[in-house]
């Protein structure tokens, strides 16, 4: 008998009838002879709705509006758990719902975005023991005060995998509308191929390029805590991408995805003074106004006094970006600014990276043989990333996908 | 310096635009330097549409299934207590929304339909005394076990009053569609008055009558701890009816107001042996119908072996009833049974009736005069009621409210 934490998201909650799908492979498990726990997320468009009801009446600014923030939103994933535990029981298998302070799944105050800090683990395994499923209300929990919490949007991923941690569960099945993690988005590269593993290192940077599977918190805290986590399909009967350790992942790849985003922009500002402080100059009022700034790179020009500074900011963010720069332009005296949206960052993912040399080079040699111009490039452990001209993102993909050898073979190619 | 309750049913709380409107009913009471506690229905239609999805689920048969029920429908007043409380605040008023869990409001485990038990007031003293407003979520509490659960349909007016019998409030008002308790329904009677002050006990005859203004059970429980209740309009601004203490009637009136209904329906039986337990043989099965018989007449006939029975039930469960009826003639060896569905039934009521004499005498005559035929007559301390055929309601109620001189002066009729 195994424990384990099943979670499903909105679109896989969105009605009755999709409710009455998720009680079907609730009832695998339990005939399989598991403990089960499921986290529910609110039906979707439902917590969009609650949202915009709050946002009408208030911009929040204060931690007490954003405590009401939270009683209001957190109704969504009350209700889902309710006629989920109903449904169940309709099928003749115990069950019944839990709300965050009900378990108590107690989190620190901050409000609209708080962050776990307790599960009491003692009602939820009597449920268990008594040969019930506990389904609870994702997304939420309660403070010190006994207010209602939320953890953030995408939060009932890691209501899911803090409850796996917390019971010590074997498992954590994360249901969604994809069937798994994939060596790049299909979309674009026909022959991508769903992953058996990846680990949770590497997931945490695809997600952060784009892949957008997994709330980045939940797949931290499935790292902290070694919850192996599952991420599957609620509506196409495959397995899913077990999400693991580093070591549990015996395929020796040197690349295990290539990702793309086209969420940023590049600001280049040329003819800037190579004195101490620039940096700080730059960089300082971008931080204040909460500008997270990604990709940099510095060259210095060949007299040595002046530099070529390059940066990336998130898309949405540029105008604002481009006013506080030029905004210090009377008092940095560099000569000129060039901002650019049209721009995408190609990344390369792997935990063999660490083992395998030579990785950023095949990278530039393969986007150099398709005449693709890279513009910026930054590095990390398990990922070199290129900011290139927007147009060339889906060639540079598969270029990559297939010089790093993930293509599937041709007739498995989907 | 009062501490006032005020309650505002799913009407007034409706959309964004009327919470606003129920806020600044709020900041009245706030700005005139009362303590002030809120209890809020959910918005108009979602209580319904949470009801269907459950039903959709559940037939709700077993007690398990019903704190599920309570778990969802629970969420709606959750939804109206934030925003509620959110909008004060953006009005610079201090406020904070409570669950009935977080008082804690605390009933019994009869779920969908608890009774209360006994409130906590320590959080909610302690919110007033620091000068804010508590908005709570009418409807539910929470039982024994923590479990959220509701109070019935129209269980908020239900919990203003407890709250207000909790806090020993010197005021609860019940903000509603309507602007006050009249002495007959307006629609139907062009002079009906708005009564200033009613008694407990004829809202209580009233509301069975189906004046429908205040939940039953909320008027029982602000008659046992004697809570000055006041029904007003949300959306009208003029003085609503104290529903007060007998004694606080100062009105030296013989009969207060004038009621109709359509609900029931008449069912005869002709020839029924009369010999002893007759009665439970009819009744008696119905009761295990959960058919609730009103009205009962019998009559003897001359030579004293058979009698004629005829009672009312619901309209709604007349086939019900017949068939049950005509299932023990075999075994009753009555003669026949008539039904009758074109049936109104027609009462007066005033606490007044205690002191007066000739009320019932004085409504026979006002109807022999009009040529109105009684069919069945029912009497309490503080209400006589007639069943009528139903073409003659309206007929019947204009005259008796003249008969009683209760119209309004012609000046201020509306």
């Amino acid at each position: 008998m195994a424990l384990i934490v099943q979670k499903f998201g909105g679109t896989s909650v969105a009605d009755i009838a999709r409710i009455r799908h998720v009680a079907t492979l609730v009832e695998r498990e339990v005939k399989a002879g598991n403990q089960v726990v499921v986290a529910v997320s609110a039906m979707a468009g439902v917590t969009d709705q609650l949202v915009s009801m709050v946002r009408e009446v208030s911009p929040l600014y204060t931690p007490a509006s954003q405590a009401e923030y939270d009683a209001v939103v957190a109704s969504g994933e009350q209700v889902t758990s309710g006629l989920l535990a109903l449904t169940l029981q309709e099928m003749g298998i115990q069950a019944r719902s839990f709300q965050g302070w009900q378990i108590a799944l107690k989190t620190d105050e901050a409000h609209s975005k708080a962050r776990i800090e307790e599960i009491e683990t003692d009602a939820l395994m009597a449920t268990l023991e008594s040969g019930r499923v506990a389904v609870v209300a994702g997304f939420q929990g309660v403070d010190a005060h006994g207010r209602i919490s939320t953890l953030g949007r995408g939060g009932s991923d890691t209501t899911g995998v803090a409850l796996a941690a917390a019971l010590k569960a074997d498992r954590c099945d994360i249901y969604t509308d994809v069937d798994g993690i994939y060596t790049a988005d299909p979309r674009v590269v026909t022959r991508a191929r769903k992953l058996q593993k990846v680990a949770y290192e590497e997931i945490l940077e695809m997600a952060s390029q784009g892949a957008k599977v997994l709330q980045i918190r939940s797949v931290e805290m499935a790292m902290n805590y070694n919850v192996p986590v599952q991420v599957r399909s609620t509506f196409v009967d495959v397995p899913g991408t077990m999400v693991v350790d580093e070591e549990e992942v015996m395929e020796r790849r040197k690349v295990t995805g290539v990702t793309h985003t086209r969420d940023d922009a590049r600001i280049t500002m040329t003819g800037v003074p190579n004195v101490p402080g620039v940096s700080a100059a730059i960089f300082g009022p971008l931080g204040d106004a909460n500008i997270n700034v990604d990709m940099i790179v510095q060259n210095i020009t060949e007299d040595g006094k002046e530099t070529d500074v390059t940066f990336t900011v998130p898309r949405t963010d540029l105008e604002r970006a481009k006013s506080l720069v030029e905004s210090i332009k009377p008092s940095l005296q560099y000569h000129s600014l060039f901002a650019d949206k049209n721009v995408a960052k190609v990344s390369v993912i792997g935990v063999g990276m660490r083992s395998h040399a030579g990785i950023a080079g095949e990278m530039f040699k393969t986007l150099a043989e398709k005449n693709i111009n890279i513009q910026v490039i930054s590095t990390s452990e398990i990922k070199v990333s290129v900011l290139i001209e927007e147009a060339y993102a889906e060639l540079a993909v598969r270029a990559l996908h297939s010089a790093y050898g993930l293509d599937a073979p041709e007739e498995s190619a989907a």
